[in-house]
């Protein structure tokens, strides 16, 4: 078992325009952030690409390697890369550099995506939401293999051995899936054999448990070997002397977030009581 | 008048299959001469993007970011970012990543590319190698700007006030238009009032003054306040004790480079005859 956490980088927003502010700031406290967490014996730091002033990570890769030069040991990912929406020759690079870096500490959590602002951002269709990401994971993998990759698909221009430099330290570079829960991608994870990271941002955990029976089930089908699976949660979480204590400190803002994003989602808003009872807004 | 050093972080290769070998290794000297750099005092440090076997760096950002994190104040670019087969979104976020990391000592000097591996990598037509310079640029000016552009193009989906996050400490995040010394890309920068940066790699510094003029000359007839104007030189230097020990030990090597580039370019190759005589390869 290995413990890690990460964070989107929230950031404060100016209460009239909405823009964020002191974003240097919130950087320079997450930098000191991992730099505790590799100290103290962490496993893994993730950081999420979002594209919204509410936070401000929207190349990860970047932040990351800041961590990489003031850390020695913790493993460094996206959590998540938003795949469907970016270039996966980009993204191999980008974290290819990271784990030259990092000495071999880079790991990729691909994702869907969860906020949608993605797609209009970098001009893709939402209705294309699973086939993007199926293809463009094709890719990813394609190009982790070799440096001189041969594939076409419909949403990006084709490779024809072109190379793709430089090149991971890590043999494979680690690729998670990550999923908030979805039978088809927990699925494609298995019968890939790719570790997968499940979102519980919501609900409990207990319910999450059929997920990984049917990942191992479908890594048995596709002949995958049982030790190549992996199952992370990513969860909220908050530590505090007692469970009163941690309750009253994370309630008042982790119920303003929540009912913040829950208005765009239709989520109705978060109370005390729902809260109290384990229940958070429906998963994503 | 301000001093700084460039590199593409050059690979050593296996000889038997060409690919890069150490380059972790390559990168961790490249951050300690960075972190020399700034302990000496120089001004600025960039790292080149390329795409192919040669050099280490495809994603200049995240390697700056590591930079970022072990330096105080010297300043870091692109040398150069090539813009044309890039999507100034990603180019933005990126850079302005690192500026944030960095307390704002990021710049980019945005470049057609030199090499034109990352055309048909990226899916772009060398037929459009100025068209598409000039529309990306024009969009990355624009994000700059303002974090909600509304914009349309050729070469990328159009943008319609999607917010672009996060935004970069500096107003306005420094871009430079890098040339290997084109009239066109000259009077390009002038007009639009940005720094200018030109290469030369080979031939005399002289033959390169009329383009200093040409640019203040387009800076002028487009009513650019002359102190907006700047121009950088990015060229090949080496220093020893003497300049016969310099030029000794310096031109094997760099005859080495410059005649494998060459070869791809149709340059003769470069003899010690020629070098004496000042004269590198043709301006690219």
């Amino acid at each position: 078992m290995q413990f890690g956490a990460y964070t989107f980088v929230e950031t404060r927003r100016d209460p009239l325009t909405g823009e964020p502010v002191d974003v240097d700031k919130s950087f320079a406290d997450v930098l000191e952030q991992i730099e505790l967490a590799d100290r103290v014996g962490l496993d893994v730091f993730g950081l999420g690409e979002h594209h919204r002033p509410d936070y401000a990570v929207s190349a990860p890769a970047v932040a990351l390697a800041a961590a990489a030069a003031r850390t020695r040991r913790i493993r460094l990912t996206s959590a998540v890369t938003v795949l469907s929406s970016d270039d996966p020759v980009r993204v191999y690079q980008q974290f290819a550099t990271l784990d030259l870096l990092s000495g071999g500490r880079a790991e990729i959590m691909a994702g869907r995506g969860s906020f949608i602002e993605s797609f209009p951002l970098f001009g893709y269709n939402l209705e294309d939401y699973d086939e993007l990401f199926a293809e463009k994971l094709d890719l990813l993998l394609a190009i982790r293999a070799r440096p001189k990759a041969v594939w076409k698909g419909r949403h990006r221009p084709p490779l024809n051995s072109q190379g793709v430099y430089p090149r991971a330290l890590q043999e494979p570079l680690p690729v998670w899936i990550a999923s908030g829960g979805t039978p088809q991608s927990v699925v494609r994870a298995g019968m890939l054999g790719l570790p997968l990271a499940i979102a519980i941002i919501g609900g409990e955990p207990a319910r999450f448990a059929p997920l990984a029976e049917l990942y191992r089930e479908a890594g048995r089908r596709a002949g995958v070997a049982p030790d190549a699976l992996a199952i992370g949660i990513n969860g909220h979480g908050f530590l505090a002397d007692t469970t009163e204590a941690a309750i009253d400190a994370f309630f008042p803002p982790y119920a303003e977030v929540m009912s913040r994003v829950g208005r765009e989602r239709g989520w109705p808003p978060l109370t005390r009581a729902i809260f109290d009872q384990g229940r958070g807004p429906a998963v994503i």
